[in-house]
C-alpha cells in the first residue's frame, strides 16, 4: 500500500533531523544546548494556569467552532491594546497558529495558486503550502541589508496570475528581523495593486525591542486584503496549549474558514480558558520576559559577532537571529557539532539556515539561532559554538 | 478578494444549518430539546478532570509532535483491553479524531483520489474530502435492512483505477448500526482484492449494546490496510477535549502521517493529560455510561416505532439512529418543529438526514437523533415528535 504522492512531496521538518544526534550526544553524557527550537524556557504565567484548574467543568462540551464566544470577546480587548480594532465575530480560535495558517491557505487559496514568502521562511510553511497544493513562490531577503523586505521589484518579478497572496512573518521567524512602516507599506501598495491577500503571521507580537510594530491589521484600506494568524504559544509561553487565533475583516473569507472550522467541530477546549484568561494578565506582564529576551539576544549578538568570520545582524524582535558563519556547509557543521565536537563536554545544537530557504544552494554558511535558554546558558552555548570554529580553523590550516 | 473555489466547495454543516431557528425558539420561550448533536451530557469523568488539575507544570511546553510518549505507551494498554495489539510508535496523538481523518486522507490519498464511504455517513467526511481534494463515492444502505454493509458488488461497481480507499464508521454515525464479522471480512476481501486501505473511524467503540465488536485491527492480513481513527470525545464523554489518535501499522503510512504531524508540531498538551488518565479509570468505567445509552436507545426505539407510520431499526451501537418519519421533506420539517411548533411549550431538534447522503435525494424522509439526554427528556422529546406528526396528518387531512 503506497503513500499518496502529497504525502511523499511533504518536507521533513528541518529542525528536527537533527534530533536523533541530539539523543545520541545526551546518551554519551554530553550537555546540549538547545538552540535550534523555538521553545521558551519562560514560566507560563501561573495565574493563566489556575485558572484551567479552578474551572468548574462538569462535561467537557465542544465549544462553539470558533471559540468560546466570551473567548473571542475578552481577545477584542487584547487587540485592542496592541492597536487593532476588532469585534469578536472577525476572530476565529485555531488549534494554534498552525491550524490559522491551514485554514487561511484551504480558504482562499485553490491548487496550483501560488503565494509569495521573503525567504529565509518559517520551514513549515512549505508543509502546509503542500495541504493545500499551492506552490510557494521564495523573494529573497539578505543577511548583509539584516533581512529586509526585498525590493518591491523582487515581488512583482515573481507575481503571475495564479500569485494570490504574500506570506509575511513579522516579526520575523527566523530572521528576527521587524518589518518598518514603509515596508508594511510597500506590502499593502503590491498586495492592492496586484489584488492580493496578505497573510500576516504575527506569533511574536509582543517581543519587539527596536522600532515600532506595525501590524498587517494597523494598513488602512487592506481590510478585504489582510488575514492575521496568531498564536499564545509564545506570547504566553504556552507552546503545548496549541492555542491560536485567525482574524480577519473579510467576511466571505471568514465565513469560509468558519466552514473548515466547523468540519473538525471546535478548538481544544482547556486551552481556551488559559488564553481568556492570559487577557487579563496584569498590563506590566510582559516587561519581564521582554526585558528578559532583550537581554539575551544582546549578549548572543554580541558574542556572535565577536567571532572570528562571524557575522549576525541585530534582529529587532521575536527571539530568533540568523549568523553567517565561517564554513560552507551548515547542515554538516550542525551534524559534528552533534557527533564529533565537545568543549568541557558539552555542545551546542542549532538549525541549519538551509531549511528555511526556498530556494536550492542558499544558506549553506548559515544557522538560526533560538535565544530561548538563560544567559548563563547561552554565554555557555557560546563558548562552544567559538570553540568550535576555532576548531575547525585549525584543522582547515593543518 | 475572492474565497478559493475549494472555500465554496466546502459544506456548510448541515446539523448546525437549523442552529439559529433553535435560538429564535428559545428566545421565545420554547424548551428545545437537542437530539440533533452529538454531544453527549454524561459526566466526563472527575479522575480525568482531576488529572488535569494536579498535573505540575511550569512551562506548558510542545508535546512529541506524535504526542507524549508517556500518553502513547499507556494507550497501549487501552487498546490491548480492546483485543488490539500495538506499540506506541504505531500511535500517534491527534487533535481529536477529525484531525486523524485529515492525515490519513491527505497522506494516503492524492487530489482526485476516489474514497468510497457507505452512506448515510457522518456528513464532515465531506468536507475532509473538500479539504484533501478527494472525491467520495456513496454506496447506498437501506434503512429497510437496518443499515446493513451494502453488497460487496455494490462496493465494485463503483471502483475505478482512482479508487483508493474505503471509509467505515463502526459503529456507525448517524445509523448507529454496528458491522458483523462477516461484513468485516467482506470489506476484508475488497481492500485484497482491490489494494485499498482500509480507514476504520471507531469513535463510538465502546458503546455497542448487541452483537460483537470487531475492529478494523482485528482484521488478520490487514496490517498493511488499515488505518484506524480514534478519539476520546465520545469514549469519555470528552467532546471539548479535541484529543484522538491515528493508529496504523503500515509504518510508510505512519511515517508520513507524522510528517503532516511535526508541521503542525504537537496535538493539545493539556487533554492529553486527561486521555493518560482515562487509561486507568477502573475497569467497570464503562458499565455505567453503557447501560444508561442502551437504556436511552431502548426507550426511543420503543417509542418511535410505536408512532404512525414511523419505523426505526434498532441500532447495535453508538448514540444515534436514523427514523423513517411520515413526511416528505426532512429539511422542511426539521425547521418547522423549530420555527412553528410546541407542544406544552417544547420542542425538538432533530437532523434531517440529507445531509448524511452523498446521493442527492436520499434521506428526504428520515431524520438521525442522538440519544444524547437522559431518559426524561428523551421521553418528552418523543412526546413532542409524537404530537407533531399527529398535526401534520390532521393538517393533511384537512
Amino acid at each position: 500500500m503506497n503513500v499518496s504522492q502529497r504525502g511523499e512531496q511533504m518536507p521533513s521538518s528541518p529542525i528536527r533531523k537533527l534530533v536523533p544526534f541530539a539523543e545520541a550526544a545526551k546518551k554519551k553524557g554530553v550537555k546540549v544546548y538547545h538552540l535550534n527550537i523555538g521553545q521558551p524556557d519562560i514560566e507560563t504565567p501561573p495565574a493563566i494556569m489556575e485558572a484551567v484548574r479552578s474551572a468548574d467543568i462538569r462535561v467537557l462540551e465542544y465549544s462553539h467552532s470558533a471559540g468560546n464566544e466570551s473567548y473571542r470577546r475578552k481577545l477584542t480587548e487584547y487587540y485592542k491594546r496592541v492597536g487593532i480594532e476588532v469585534n469578536h465575530q472577525e476572530i476565529l480560535i485555531t488549534a494554534g497558529g498552525s491550524e490559522a495558517i491551514v485554514m487561511a491557505f484551504m480558504s482562499c487559496l485553490d491548487p496550483g495558486d501560488e503565494i509569495i514568502i521573503p525567504e529565509p521562511f518559517y520551514a513549515n510553511y512549505n508543509g502546509f503550502a503542500v495541504m493545500a497544493g499551492v506552490k510557494v513562490l521564495p523573494v529573497t531577503s539578505y543577511i548583509d541589508t539584516g533581512f529586509a523586505l526585498p525590493d518591491v521589484s523582487a515581488f512583482e518579478a515573481v507575481i503571475t496570475p495564479r500569485t494570490k497572496a504574500i506570506l509575511i512573518c513579522n516579526p520575523n521567524n527566523p530572521t528576527g528581523y521587524l518589518y518598518s512602516k514603509a515596508e508594511m507599506e510597500a506590502l499593502k501598495d503590491i498586495c492592492l495593486r496586484h489584488n492580493l491577500f496578505l497573510f500576516s503571521d504575527e506569533a511574536y507580537r509582543e517581543f519587539c525591542y527596536d522600532g515600532t510594530y506595525i501590524s498587517a491589521l494597523h494598513l488602512e484600506g487592506m481590510d478585504q486584503h489582510v488575514v492575521l494568524m496568531d498564536t499564545i504559544s509564545k506570547r504566553y509561553s504556552a507552546c503545548g496549549a496549541r492555542i491560536g487565533a485567525l482574524v480577519t475583516k473579510n467576511k466571505d473569507v471568514y465565513a469560509t474558514v468558519m466552514k473548515f472550522a466547523q468540519a473538525r467541530l471546535s478548538p481544544p477546549g482547556l486551552a481556551q480558558i488559559m488564553g481568556e484568561a492570559a487577557v487579563d494578565l496584569p498590563d506590566d506582564y510582559f516587561d519581564a520576559p521582554k526585558a528578559e529576551y532583550q537581554a539575551r539576544r544582546d549578549l548572543m549578538i554580541r558574542r556572535l559577532n565577536a567571532m572570528e568570520g562571524v557575522f549576525c545582524p541585530n534582529p529587532g524582535g521575536a527571539f530568533y537571529a540568523i549568523a553567517r558563519l565561517p564554513i560552507d556547509d551548515a547542515d554538516r557543521f550542525c551534524q559534528w557539532l552533534l557527533e564529533s565536537f565537545t568543549h568541557n563536554g558539552q555542545t551546542v545544537m542549532l538549525a541549519p539556515a538551509t531549511g528555511f530557504y526556498g530556494t536550492a544552494g542558499l544558506g549553506k554558511n548559515e544557522v538560526r539561532l533560538a535565544y530561548v535558554l538563560n544567559l548563563q546558558d547561552i554565554n555557555a552555548a557560546m563558548d562552544c559554538l567559538e570553540e568550535a570554529l576555532k576548531k575547525i580553523r585549525l584543522e582547515v590550516r593543518d
